[in-house]
C-alpha cells in the first residue's frame, strides 16, 4: 500500500471545497491544511469536527513539511505567485484552470516544476469524466474515423466575473477538451473571436470562437453567461461516425451515430461541384459510463503521478495549450474577429 | 365572397407538391394548372383523378388568361429569367426563398413589380408560422425588452446541395426571421461568414454567421449539413425576458424566461469593470400557439395581397434583405472570415 | 403490373380524408368513390377539381361495379350493418379500428367474410408503422428475450367522446400492438380494468388496464384523455433487454437497452428470498427506422392482400382478440376493477 | 442564538451518509455519534479527521447524555425496537421511511413518542424538496382547483430489496407525497394493487396501485425495478388546471397547464351522455423552484420541532398514513388486486 499523498488546499471559495471533499474521500490523498484569506472561510468548509489545519497563512503551509503538494484553487491572476512559491518550498502543484493569466505566465510554472523535478498538474475537471475518457478512446481507436468538424456549446445563466470575459471563463473548459481529445494532426492551426457585452458589463459576456483545423476541418464554441437555459453540448462529427456529448442528459450522455454523408472518393478538382454524395443512415449506440465524479480521479490522478514521478494526462503543457488559444482569441476580439495563426499546437 | 385567386404553380420538385396541396386546401385560392419541365412528375404531383392542367411550357402557362398569379419553386439561380416573365406576362408573383441569385437580381425583380403595380411575395415560410408571428408580437410589444442576442442553430443531416452552399440552402431560413422579428434600430451591421468543406463537397457544408446589431447585441446562426441530429432552435436574449423557440418540440415550442442579468444602471466607465450585476430567476411561461401549417397562411396572405392591393408582410424589399446578408457572407467567406459592412438594412 | 385495387372509402370524418390521401397516393390502389351521409363533406375531402365519385348513397357504392373493396371509417357501432352490407355486396373490407362494437358483432363479421371468400382487414394502424414493425421483429428474434412486462402509456387532452369511454377509444391501439408484439404463450390471461370519470362526464376518461401474462409477466396499459400533455410510450421488458417506443420522438423512437436485472437461475424455493441478483449495465441503442406514413403502408397491404388473396397481418382474428379485452375490461370496470379471465386468447 | 440539536445517526449504510453529511453542515445541528454494527462503516462515513464518535452500540449511543435525538437509517424491520429504545432513552427521534414495518408497530412508535412528549418525525425526504412544497402550497391555494386524477411513475433500475417488495420499497415515496398534498375530503378510499414478479425474485418487482378518491377522481402509481430508464414524473389533474412534476428535468421540474377539459355544469343525469365539452388550451407556466437539498431541510425542521416543542410537517401520523395504504395494497395483491378500502384516512 502506497502511502497516501500529504495535501493541502489553497483557496476555499468557489472550487476549493469540492477539492477538500474529494481529498478528503480518495483513500490515495490526505489532507492535512486548508488555506484561505479568511480563515473562517478555510473552517466553514472543513466543518465543527476536522481535526485538519485551518489558516490564512501560505507561509505556514508550505513551511509545513507534512505538505507535500498543494491545490491551488485561487483566481487565475494569482497563480503565478502563489503556484511559484510552492513549487519553490518544493512541493508539487495541482492547479486550477485556467493555468495562469498568460502564456508568459504559465511558461513560467512549467519552467518552474520541470527545473525542480516536480509534479505540475493542469485541473481539467472535464478530462476525467467518464464521458471525456470515453470519447478520447473513441476517436483514438479511430471509430469516429477523420475529425471533420466538432461543435461545442456551454451555455448558462453563469456568475458574470469582474476580472475575466466570458471566453477566459468558460472556453477553458471546452479548450481543453479539444486539446485532450483531438488526435495530432487535427490541431486547431488559427482562431478568430466574436463577442458581445450588450448588458454595458464592461466585457465579453456572450463569445464564439472560430477554430480552423487542418484538412479543411473545423472547430467552433460557443460560450454565454446570459442564457437562461443551460446547454452543454458538444459535437464531433466523424468521417465514419458522429458522436454527440451532452452533459446534461445523464441517462445518455454520449450518442454515437452511424449516420453520415460520404463522397464518391475518386472525385477531384472541378468534377466535385457535381460530386456523388451518399448518405448512411445507421443505427445510434449510446455507450454506458460508470458515472463518477471526475474530480475524485483528478486528485487520484495527481496522487499517482506524484508516487510514481510521471508526467499526468493534463500537465503543464496542455494548459499553455489552452492559454494559447485563449490569448490569441482575445487578439482576435481586439481586433474584430480576425483570424490569428497559433503557431505549433504540440 | 371575394372570388378565389387563380394560380399556377412553376416547378414541382421538393417543394412544388406542399405549394399545390395548400393552394388545392385553401378557399381563397384556385390552383389551376402545374408546370414543370418534367410534365410527369407535375402529373404525378396531382394524381389520377385531377382536372388541374399539368404542363411543361411555361409559355403556355403564362399565356393562360385564366392564370392571375404564379408561385414559383424552382431553383434560385432560375428565378430572374422566370419570374421576370410572369411579372412581363401580368402575373403576380410568389417566389420561394432566396429571392433570387444575388442581390442584383433581385432588385430586378422588385422594381419590375414595383413598375407593373404586382404582388412580388416571398415564401419566407417560417415568418408565417405561429410561432414566430408570436415571436414577433412579443419583441414588438416589448416584452423581451431591448434585443440583446441572438443565437439560431439549424442542423440536420441535410441534403448536400449541387449549386449552393450550406449558407445559401439554409441561412435563408434564420435570416429572414431575423429580419421579420427585429424591430427597427437593431438590424445587422456587417456580418463576419465562416464555414467548412471537410467532405471534399467543393462548398460549404458547415456555416457560422456573427452578425453585430447596433447597441453591442450580436447574432449568431449555425447551419450545418452534416449532423446526425437534428436542431432548430432559436434564443433571442432581452434585456427584460429571454425567449428559446425550439421548433423542434411541438408541445412547447416557445419558452419565455423571466431569467437574466441585470446592471446596476448608474455604472459608467471604468467602474464598470467591478460592475455590480443582479440576477433575475422568475418564472418561465410556454404561450399556447394555435397549430396550423404556416404555408396555409402564406397563400391566403398572397391571396389577400393581390386581392387588396397590399404589399405582403414579406415583400421583395424583405427578400432582398436576406440576400444583402447571403452576399456579404459569401464575400466574408472569400476573405477568411473579415467582418463585411452591410449598409443600411431597411 | 398488377392493377391497382379500386376502393371507396365510406365515412369522410376524421380519418375517412387520411384513407383518402392515402388510396389516392398509393400505386396499388385507385379511389373511385368517397361516401358520407353529408355528401358535402365527402366533396371537401376531395376537393375541387377531382372526378372521384362523392356520394351519400351507401347503396350507390355497393351496387358500382368498379368497387372492388371498401375501406370503413365510420363510428364503431354502425360497422357491422355497413361491413355487413359491404360483405353482402361481395366488396373486400378494410375496417377501423375497432372492428365491432362487441365481441358478437365481430364475430359475425369474421364469419361472413370467410363464408364469401372476402378479405377482411383491421385497421390496426399502428401494426404498419415502422417501430411496431421492428419490434415486433427484435421480439420474435429473442433479442429481448421473454418477455417480463410492458407497460404502455398514451394520454393525451384527447376528445372526450359521446358513444365510448376512453378504454374503448384509445385502448384499441395498445392492445392492437400488443396483440401483434406478443410472441405465443404469452398472452394475456386476464384483465383488470380502473378508470375515473372526475370531470363528470358520463364515461371514464381515465383508465388503466392490468393484464397478467403468462410465467408471472404482466402488461399494464394506461389512457387517459385529460392530460395537457402529450405521452405514447411503450416499454417492453425483456429478460435479456428492454426496450423503449417513445412514439413522439422522431429522432429516436426505438431505444434498445442491454440493461437488466439477473437472477441466479439455480435458486429455488425459499432460498429464492435471499437470492443472487446481478445487474447488466450494457450500451442501448436506436435501431436506424425508415421514416414512412403507417397508412401507406396499411392500404398497400389491404390491396396485396386482395390480389394475392392471403390474410392480412391483422386480420378478423387480430380485431377479436383485441374487442374481447376491451368486453372484458368493460365487465371488470362494472365490477369495481375485479380480474376477468380472457379464455384462450389465440 | 438557538443551541443546536445534538443528533446521533443510527445506521451507516445507503441513507445513513446523506444524514451524517446534512447534519453536518446544517448549522442547527450538531452530530455527536454514528452507530452501525459494522463500526468501521460508521469510520468510514466519517473520515479520517473526525472527533465525532464511531461506534457499534446502541446501547452507549442511547446512555450519551450529549445526544438528544436519533435519526435511525435502519431497515424498516428493525424499526420497532431501536426507535422504541431510543424513546424510553429520553430521544428525540427521525426515522426513515417507511416508518416501520406495520401499522401495529408504527402506532406502538406515535403513542410511546406521545407518551413522553418526545418529537417523533418521518423523514419523507421528498415532502421538503422545494417542489412538492410548491406542488403543495398551489393545490391548497386551489390553483388547480379540485383534484381530478393523480398519476405517479417512479421507475429504475432499482436494487431489488431482499426483504421487501418494490411497492415497500418505492411507493412510500408516492403515498407520502400523495398524503401530503392532497386536501382534506380528497383523500383515498380504497387501494387497489397488481404486481409482478418476472424474474422470480420471490416478491413483487413491478407494482401498481390504483386509488379512488371521493368525488370520482383517482390516484395511480407504477413503481418499477426492472426498469432501464429512470422517471420520476407525477402528473396533478385539476379542474382548473393541470400541474406536471418532473423530477427529472432540473431546469423544468414543475409545469403549471392552463389546459383541460370542461363539462358544460348544467348538464345532469342521461343528458350527460351527450354533454357538451369545451376545452381549454391555455399558457403553461413553469415556476421557478430555489435549489436546495431536501434532507438538509429535513434535519433543519426536525432540530426546529425539537427546540419549539411542536409536530413536524412530516410527523407518525403521516408516517401511519402510508403505513396504511401499504399494508392495505399487500392484501389486495394477496387477494389477486381486489379494492381493499382504506377507512377514515385523516
Amino acid at each position: 500500500m502506497v502511502e497516501p499523498l500529504r495535501v493541502a488546499v489553497i483557496g476555499a471559495g468557489y472550487w476549493g471545497p469540492n477539492l477538500v471533499r474529494n481529498f478528503e474521500a480518495c483513500p490515495e490523498t490526505d489532507l492535512v491544511a486548508v488555506c484561505d484569506l479568511d480563515v473562517e472561510r478555510a473552517r466553514r468548509v472543513l466543518g465543527r469536527h476536522s481535526t485538519v489545519t485551518a489558516t490564512s497563512s501560505l507561509e505556514a503551509v508550505l513551511a509545513d513539511e507534512r505538505v507535500e503538494a498543494v491545490a491551488v484553487a485561487t483566481p487565475a491572476r494569482t497563480h503565478l505567485e502563489v503556484v511559484l512559491a510552492a513549487l519553490d518550498a518544493g512541493k508539487h502543484a495541482l492547479v486550477e484552470k485556467p493555468l495562469a493569466a498568460s502564456v508568459a505566465e504559465g511558461r513560467k510554472l512549467v519552467e518552474a516544476a520541470a527545473a525542480r523535478d516536480l509534479v505540475l498538474m493542469c485541473d481539467h475537471t472535464y478530462c476525467y469524466t467518464p464521458a471525456v475518457t470515453r470519447i478520447r478512446e473513441l476517436v483514438q481507436a479511430g471509430e469516429l474515423g477523420e475529425i471533420q468538424w466538432v461543435d461545442s456549446v456551454r451555455i448558462n445563466l453563469g456568475l458574470v466575473q469582474t476580472d475575466v470575459d466570458v471566453l477566459w471563463d468558460l472556453a477553458p473548459h471546452d479548450l481543453s477538451i479539444l486539446e485532450f481529445i483531438l488526435p495530432d494532426g487535427r490541431e486547431p492551426l488559427a482562431v478568430a473571436a466574436h463577442g458581445a457585452d450588450p448588458i454595458g458589463a464592461g466585457r465579453s459576456c456572450v463569445g464564439y470562437l472560430t477554430l480552423p483545423l487542418r484538412h479543411g476541418a473545423i472547430a467552433h464554441v460557443h460560450v454565454n453567461w446570459l442564457s437562461p437555459t443551460k446547454i452543454r453540448t458538444t459535437v464531433i462529427g466523424g468521417s465514419k461516425r458522429t458522436l454527440v456529448w451532452d452533459d446534461l442528459n445523464p441517462s445518455q450522455r454520449i450518442s454515437v451515430y452511424d449516420r453520415g454523408v460520404d463522397l464518391a472518393s475518386n472525385v477531384t478538382g472541378e468534377l466535385r461541384r457535381e460530386a456523388l454524395v451518399s448518405y448512411r443512415m445507421g443505427d445510434m449506440t449510446a455507450p454506458a459510463l460508470h458515472e463518477g465524479e471526475a474530480l475524485r480521479r483528478v486528485v487520484a490522478e495527481f496522487a499517482a503521478c506524484v508516487r510514481e514521478g510521471r508526467s499526468p494526462l493534463t500537465d503543464g503543457q496542455a494548459g499553455l495549450r489552452v492559454l494559447r488559444v485563449l490569448e490569441a482569441a482575445s487578439e482576435s476580439l481586439g481586433w474584430g474577429g480576425t483570424m490569428v495563426p497559433l503557431g505549433a499546437w504540440k
